[in-house]
Parts: C-alpha cells; sequence; structure tokens
C-alpha cells in the first residue's frame, strides 16, 4: 500500500525500470544479466571531506560571497597599456627569480625548472658556465619567489629574471595591474627547461631587440582591450590556453603597424615581425595575465569558496581561494597525458608546470574546450571529449561569463569561478589544457596534454575555508 | 501466414510501430491521433523529372565523371600572385562591365545592379551624371558581360571596369588563372548598389591608392596560399561567405609588413592599412577566385553531373555543370531571409544577387556553416541549424572535401561537388549564405541572410544533361 492508501496499482504490470546512484557495482552487475539500467550521475563526497563540507556548505555568508567573486571576475577589464623590463615592472632585484606556481626550493624543483633556472642565470651574465650556475643555485645564493606573490604569470617553467620584459596589462575596473613575460615561441625555450646557448641568445635578443620595438608599438598603438580578444577568439576556434590562433593573429593586426613603423634597424624590425608572426601563442602571454587580473578581483571575500589561483611549479599544484585570500594548498602534480612530439613518449614528461591554469581558473583554456573542438588534434582526446569537458565544468563552477561565449552551446557563456565545495561533492576536478615540458634540465617540450589538480589542494582548502567559518 | 510457413507471431502482441515516407499528410493525421510515428526522410524526385532523371542517373559515364570532377576540384590549387588593373588582367575594354551571375540586359536588371552599374559609368569617368550614367546604360551604349565569361567572379553586383584593380589567383596544378575586384568594406558600397559621390571617391582611392600598394605587398611577399587560408579558417570559426574574420587576419599577417614598407606616402600606407585592417570581408574576395579555380578545374567532364558555378545577377540565378560546360541553366533568384540592419525589413531585400556563391559551388560558405556556428548572429537560425545545414548538403554533393575539413564534426570533410542528379532526386537544395543588397538603387546593404537556388536551374540542368546522354 502507498502512503495514500491505494494499493500498488500498476507498478509490475510494466517492465521494472532500474535507476541506480554512487558505486557502478550494482549497475555493472544489473548490465552484465541484461538489465537496463539508468545511472544517475552522483557521486558521494570525497570521503574524510563530509564535516568540512557540511560546515562550508552551511556557512551563511558563502552563497552571497561567491555571487561577488564571481561578479568581480567576470566584470574585471585587462588592457595591455605598456612591455616594461620586469626590474621596473616587479622591482625586481638583481639575484631573485621568479617562478610558477607554489612556493618552492631548488632541492624539491623537477628538471624543466632546473633548467629554466640555470638558463636565466646565465642570461643574467651570474654564472659562467651551466655548471656554475647549478651549484650556486643550489647553494640558495639566488632568492626564488612565486610569480603570483608580484602580481604576475609565467608559463610553464614561469622563470621571470630582472632584465626579461614583461607585458603590463591594467584592469580600469578594479584598478589592478598584472604581468607577464613575452613568449619565446616553441620547442627549446626556458620555459620549457632549455637553457643551451640558443636559448640564452634568443632571449638576449628579446631583451635588446624585441622588448624595445613593442614597447614602442604598445605606446604607439595605446591600450589593447585584451578580454576583447579572448571573447572574440572563443567565438574562432581558440580556447585560449593550448590554442592562441586567432588571439595572435588579433593581437599582430593591432601591433604589426606599430612595430614596423617603431624606431630600430629594418633588419630587426624584420625579425621581430617575422618571430611574432610566427608564434601561434604569441597571445598567451596576454590571456594569462587577463585572467589573472579577473582572478585577482575576485581574490580576499570572506566566506567566498571560490578558486582565485591554480598554478603550478613542476613539483607541486597549487591553488589559492577567495575567502582564503594568499595562502596556497597544494598536492603533487599529476603528470599530463596527450600526444607527443617525434619521438617523445609518457615516459618524457615533467609532473604539470607553469601558471597558464590561471586561464582555466578565469573561464578559459580546458573550460572552454567546447569552443575549439580543434585542439583535440594538439591535446589528444575527440571532439565529444572537448564538448563533454566543457559541459562538465558547470558542474563545479560558480556561474556562466557573460562576455566569453560557447558558439556551439548555443552562446553558453563559459564555466568561470570553480567553486571548491563543489569539486569536493561531486569529486569532479578541474580540466586544464597543458604543454609537457620534458622531466630532464634541458629538455624543452615533449607535447602537449591533458590534466588535473589533485584532488590534494582541494580538500585541504576546504579545511581552510571549514576552520574560517565563524562559530 | 510468412511466406516462410510460420504465422504472424508477435505482430500484434505489442504496441504498432509506425513508418511513414514522402508527403507528411499520413504522418501528420497519425500524429494528431497520438500515434507515434518514425519519418524515413525521403521524398518523391521533383514531379516532371522522373525521365530525365532516369535517363542521367542511367548514363554509364556519370560515377567515373563524376569522381573525375570531385577529385579536379579538391585537387586545385590557388595562390595569390599578384594585384593588377581588370584592363591588364582581363583584358577589359573601356566602355565594357562585368557583372555577376548569368547574363543580363539592362531592362531586366535589379536595382542594385542598376545602382551598381551607374557608379561604375560615374567612376570611369564617362557620364557626368547619374542620370547620364543611367540614360546611356539603358540606351544598350555600354556592353554588358558576366564575370565568369572571363574567369573573374564578383561579390554581389560584381561590377567590373576596366581602372578597377583585381587580385589575380593561378592554380598551378591545372594551369587556371581567376580574378576577383578588391574588397571595399561594409555599408554603402558599390557591390551593394550604391553610387553616391563617396562610393566613387572610394574606388578612386583603391584604384591610385590601396590598388597599388597591395600590388607591391603581394609582389614582395611571394605567392600567398589562399587554399591553405581557407582550411585554417574552417578551423576557426569561419565558413568562407559570410564569416571571413580569421581568413582576414591570416592574410593581413601576410600582407601587412610589405603594405608597410610599400613605396607611398606614410598616410596613404597608414589609410590603407587602416581600411583593410578593418574590413571582416578582406579575405572574401580571395576565398572567391580561389573557389573559382577549384569549380574550373572540374568543367567539361562530359557526363558529370557536377555544378561547377552558381551565380546571381540580383534577377535571375544561373548555375553551370560540369557535363555541359559553359551553357547557363536560369531560374528567377529567390530572396533572401535573415537578419536586417538597422530600420531595413524584408521589403527592402533585393533578390540574390552576386558570384559569392562559388563558395558553396566549391565546398565552403552555407555547405560549411557547421564551422561557423557564430555566423547564426548575422544570417538568422541557430546552432541546431548550422549544423544541420551542413549535413544535409551531405545528400546532394558528390564527396567530402579532403583538406576542407570541420572539427565539430569529426574532422569530416565539407561536403564538396553538388550533384545535378541528387538535387532533383531529393528534392534538397543548395544552402547559401549571402549578403542582402537594398532593392531600391542606391540604397546599400540591407542585412545578410539565407537562401537558396530556385529549383529551375536544375531541372534545366538535368533536362541538358539527359538530351546529352549518348544513345
Amino acid at each position: 500500500m502507498t502512503a495514500s492508501g491505494r494499493p500498488l496499482r500498476g507498478l509490475l504490470d510494466t517492465e521494472p525500470v532500474v535507476a541506480t546512484a554512487g558505486v557502478s557495482l550494482l549497475a555493472d552487475a544489473l548490465r552484465d544479466q541484461a538489465v537496463e539500467v539508468t545511472e544517475a550521475e552522483w557521486q558521494p563526497p570525497l570521503p574524510g571531506a563530509e564535516r568540512d563540507l557540511a560546515r562550508v556548505m552551511g556557512d551563511p555568508r558563502r552563497v552571497a560571497a561567491n555571487a561577488v567573486a564571481f561578479e568581480r571576475m567576470t566584470s574585471a577589464h585587462a588592457a595591455l597599456v605598456d612591455v616594461v623590463p620586469a626590474s621596473e615592472a616587479l622591482g625586481l632585484e638583481r639575484g631573485t627569480f621568479l617562478h610558477a606556481g607554489p612556493p618552492l626550493e631548488w632541492d624539491r624543483a623537477s628538471g624543466p625548472m632546473r633548467g629554466a633556472l640555470i638558463g636565466a642565470v646565465l642570461f643574467e651574465g651570474l654564472a659562467a658556465s651551466a655548471d656554475e650556475a647549478e651549484r650556486d643555485l643550489a647553494a640558495g645564493t639566488y632568492d626564488l619567489e612565486p610569480c603570483h606573490q608580484r602580481g604576475a604569470v609565467g608559463p610553464m617553467a614561469g622563470v621571470v629574471s630582472p632584465s626579461m620584459w614583461m607585458y603590463a596589462l591594467h584592469d580600469d575596473v578594479y584598478g589592478n595591474d598584472a604581468w607577464c613575460s613575452l613568449n619565446e615561441g616553441l620547442g627549446k625555450v626556458l620555459r620549457y627547461g632549455a637553457y643551451g646557448p640558443e636559448v640564452v641568445e634568443r632571449l638576449q635578443w628579446m631583451t635588446h631587440v624585441l622588448g624595445p620595438i613593442l614597447r614602442q608599438a604598445v605606446r604607439t598603438t595605446g591600450p589593447i582591450d585584451v578580454r576583447s580578444v579572448i571573447a572574440q577568439m572563443l567565438q574562432m576556434g581558440d580556447e585560449g590556453h593550448n590554442r592562441n590562433r586567432a588571439g595572435s593573429l588579433m593581437l599582430l593586426r593591432e601591433l604589426l603597424p606599430g612595430m614596423i613603423t617603431a624606431d630600430a634597424s629594418s633588419s630587426e624590425i624584420a625579425e621581430a615581425v617575422r618571430f611574432s608572426g610566427a608564434n601561434e601563442h604569441f597571445f598567451l602571454n596576454l590571456g594569462m595575465p587577463a585572467c589573472k587580473l579577473a582572478t585577482v578581483a575576485a581574490e580576499g571575500v570572506p566566506g567566498s569558496t571560490v578558486v582565485t589561483v591554480m598554478a603550478r611549479n613542476g613539483t607541486d599544484f597549487g591553488v589559492r581561494v577567495s575567502g582564503t585570500g594568499d595562502q596556497w594548498f597544494t598536492g603533487p602534480a599529476n603528470t599530463p597525458e596527450g600526444l607527443f612530439l617525434g619521438e617523445y613518449g609518457p615516459d618524457d614528461a615533467n609532473p604539470d608546470i607553469g601558471d597558464s591554469a590561471i586561464t582555466e581558473t578565469g573561464g578559459i583554456g580546458g573550460f572552454a574546450m567546447a569552443a575549439a573542438p580543434a585542439i583535440v588534434r594538439f591535446v589528444g582526446g575527440d571532439v565529444p571529449f572537448a564538448l563533454r569537458a566543457t559541459r562538465t565544468m558547470y558542474e563545479i563552477t560558480t556561474g556562466e561569463h557573460p562576455s566569453f561565449q560557447v558558439p556551439i552551446l548555443g552562446f553558453r557563456g563559459t564555466p568561470t569561478g570553480i567553486d571548491v565545495t563543489k569539486v569536493v561533492r561531486t569529486g569532479i576536478l578541474p580540466q586544464i589544457n597543458t604543454g609537457m615540458a620534458g622531466r630532464v634540465a634541458g629538455t624543452g617540450q615533449v607535447g602537449a596534454g591533458l590534466v588535473t589538480p589533485p584532488v590534494e589542494c582541494f580538500r585541504a582548502a576546504l579545511a581552510a575555508l571549514a576552520a574560517a567559518v565563524p562559530a
């Protein structure tokens, strides 16, 4: 009898419909017996996190705080306003080096991070050989600091030294600034841990020729609206992390006239134009600080569980959360899986590295894969995977970006503002597209692929958020 | 009893499943009675065409001939090799004007075609006023000829006069050449039938400043592979007819350095760069002749039912077919439906006009809409429509383009090589994306939308193909 007192009429007259939730054991057993099963996509929260989750979910500030963080993240502006040496932009002192990801000591640094630091020491003329540079780095002669600590971001190893030039971006809504180094192109480059003579020579050329030419171009052109370029590139098959073709072309259109008329020799200008035009990731180093400006604007909202930084140093993956300010929550970085260049294979790949996951933190990159189905040719997977990746990210984010739209999803906004509570409750981890650095210092890029953060970051963040809930 | 002698066991034990084909009358009647119906997407051939269809389908040359035409269409190359005045490129004599679409007399010309011809007469200095130009045109003082007759193509009215500059493209596989005029930008422009002083002034500037600068740029840069740009733009949200953003940016990247260093005054160069950079359809006038080179290569294969030209003059829609050479088959042009600029509405739109349907003939444009879902914001429809448009075109084409791929369809090649027999057999008409010209001479562009050819063209082509089948 049902609660209403009527018999279970009809219940057994038709084929039973079976639905399951949680572990797939039961569903699999039924399917083995040719029973049709509908699985509800529900997973229990990550074990051990239930108490923290209940506490944070019950925080009366949470919903409003996340709405504020989301609103700030999606309304921040980002304009390229200048190109300046890091010494000037960040007050970076000789002997201090910035790196990607959360804080790191030399002893725990991975191969590509060590390679990039060695290359930067050589580039700054602080050592005469790689051996000497390595010895001094191991001896703690130099100061290492995360880029994020100075409002900067760096792709892959993300190593920045005082003589390198930086793009300077400004957000005139919230009054923030962010910086990123210039892109070196692909292959044997510092950010992938290569430090041979051709790498250091290219960095010298970037400092003495490219930087000054780009500065003149930006100053001639006037501020360039980077956020608007991101919105457009998502309509043009880019996701802004591993695919930046349209973005790079739009940036070139703005900068080329000013570059070509810059005060420099015609051969220098020709080389700067050729170098910039040949680089499909020319725009990445502007998209990253634009996303940094968005996420910085969302920082420090008490009670907010929105992630404001995801960054990797090649050893650890670190996240920061709006409600807990600049505290890092770390876990061991996973190793990406994907497609390899030439003869390289999975054994050659270093664990996840770089500040570039700021793109996913800001609602693009892996979160916007549906806008860039052609990217599966670079990072692996197939087109349905690309669509599924974006759709799945709606499960763990606060809202849909009002300006970054995905045409193929009917112009739905990208999933933006990762919510720590949603990650822990569903067990769904943020999807990151990334380049892969060689494990061994000096190798360079070995491929590109897909990766997720370790779940530990989110558990640790949740614990800190729980501890901060007012009694 | 069934043929095997067993009773119709089980047939009446379950709910009946109803399938219908052909006219929807029966399906609709069943649905009205709440019966679930599965409709097979089969339509009878166009009435009256059955006999021609049977004759052409039975032509033993057809399959092989279409394979040859398809192979030629998809393997032709297209490189931008020069920019030259039409007088030089096409041997165009003073007093002769080219126009879009099939042959046309002044008496039957629509408003925008008349407006463009008036403007071209004024631009050539053959008349002192619009009235005088119109009087002379009506009196038959000038010779009118289709662009296609000289191996050229022109968007919208497609009017070309001897002093206009043309892009010159070359196919080094089949040794063909094709030409197209320079794009004037949007709004009040000759190709949309405007002929006011600002239109003629712009044409003068294009002849005296832009053309020579572009020529120097192309000669400095060397041949530009236009076919490769098309392949890439389809991965970047363009379909190459009404959306050319990525293509235009790629073209700019190639041409800007040569433009900026051209031998001209710095203010002329600045204006040429600004004009070209601001034009989202900069590439259209290269994509069109590239498709012309592809379709020209497929011409003249005896027995082939592949369409080699679709073009409209604002009054008639004309097609040409491989197996029937340069014979035109025409019908009254339909009026596009879509989205309108400003205060304009459906009553302001002229019937379909322009040679730009060469893009669809070559397997892009409306046939590649799935690659460019964002285009629905310009031409109307929604994203599922864009996907459906491309999928439907596979029903009436010979094959899938090996180089033009659509990422969202799992990198399937675009539907290429419209087959007259398939159009007549299915009743499915080619999907064309297009700009809309104002009905009244002098108006300019009023919108952009979707249109199909009149079925008469295909019936007439089929009849000619049937007549040419060897007894």
